[in-house]
């Protein structure tokens, strides 16, 4: 089964969704398999981290500006703004796309683990997400 | 068909369980198929690398506490201690899922290559991966 | 439905084989389902990126090259030369595997994703991935 999510973005940061996929996979009636998700972006990731605390999420993002910094004299693409290339950076360093096993109708994630649309770029953007599960 | 594996960790480092999963495969009788794992945390990783020379590993762990040191003035979330943040950002940063084609019954893995579990926290933990394969 | 694509690398570089999966897939029939890629090494990875200009993929290697560079102090792993260690890091930092959802007999792979081969070791290398269609 298939379906796409899409997620509107406020600017760089993470957007949690876990519940849309989880009320998508109950839906389905799937059982026991696995679901995968893919971002159809390179300027944005996926992410799963937890979802308690948003001073986790807050982190993230100091260090992705502070690891990828912006203006700097090596980088050479630049045609959509200072933030287009670490925005393809740190979509390279992170995930594109994650499988999770299916158990009972029910994703295995972990008592802390949310699914989180991480956005690189400095304005909101509209990302879409594909997703399979069988 | 589904398992979970537990591996117990003695800190930092990489710990392989490639024998674990490769043992549990050949008992499900399957072919030609898919194998995903998952780890169930958010503050360990992971990860496919070297598992003959105990330097890449040992190297690995180095490159890590260099990237992300611990007691950085930005960090904000110290709830469990200084290896609190930098085990979220670096789980961020490393797989939390792995999909492995399985031919003739078997692993398509390289030669050198091992399945690991990256322990990001200071002290001895726990960790449940969930396994899937079809 | 399995097959193996073996990729020939200059060096250092990410080298796109989006038509080699989308030619083998057409000739698997696969309608609706899900492709994983694997690579079998430990010095290179697969990636995901824009495939449209050029300084992108000139820039990402530039951060590799910043973020990972040879010949540092605490390196102990450099049985094979300089750029050994360096090649097993940004592999651990990379992906290994990568699943793309397809649909109707395509990947969904959005307007500006290709799919790369990056090699990290300083001299051509003929690389093997692992591909799986179900």
């Amino acid at each position: 089964m298939q379906t796409a999510f899409t997620i509107r973005t406020p600017g760089p940061g993470l957007t949690e969704f876990t519940r849309d996929v989880a009320s998508w996979l109950a839906g389905t009636g799937a059982r026991d398999g696995l679901l995968t998700l893919f971002v159809r972006h390179t300027s944005c990731s996926l992410l799963i981290q937890e979802n308690a605390d948003p001073s986790v999420r807050a982190d993230l993002q100091t260090f992705a500006r502070r690891l990828i910094p912006e203006n700097q004299a090596w980088i050479t693409h630049d045609a959509e703004g200072p933030d287009d290339m670490p925005a393809h950076i740190r979509a390279a360093l992170l995930p594109v796309s994650l499988s999770i096993p299916v158990t009972g109708g029910r994703m295995t994630l972990g008592t802390w683990q949310g699914i989180h649309l991480w956005e690189h770029r400095a304005r909101p953007h509209t990302r879409e997400i594909a997703a399979h599960v069988a």
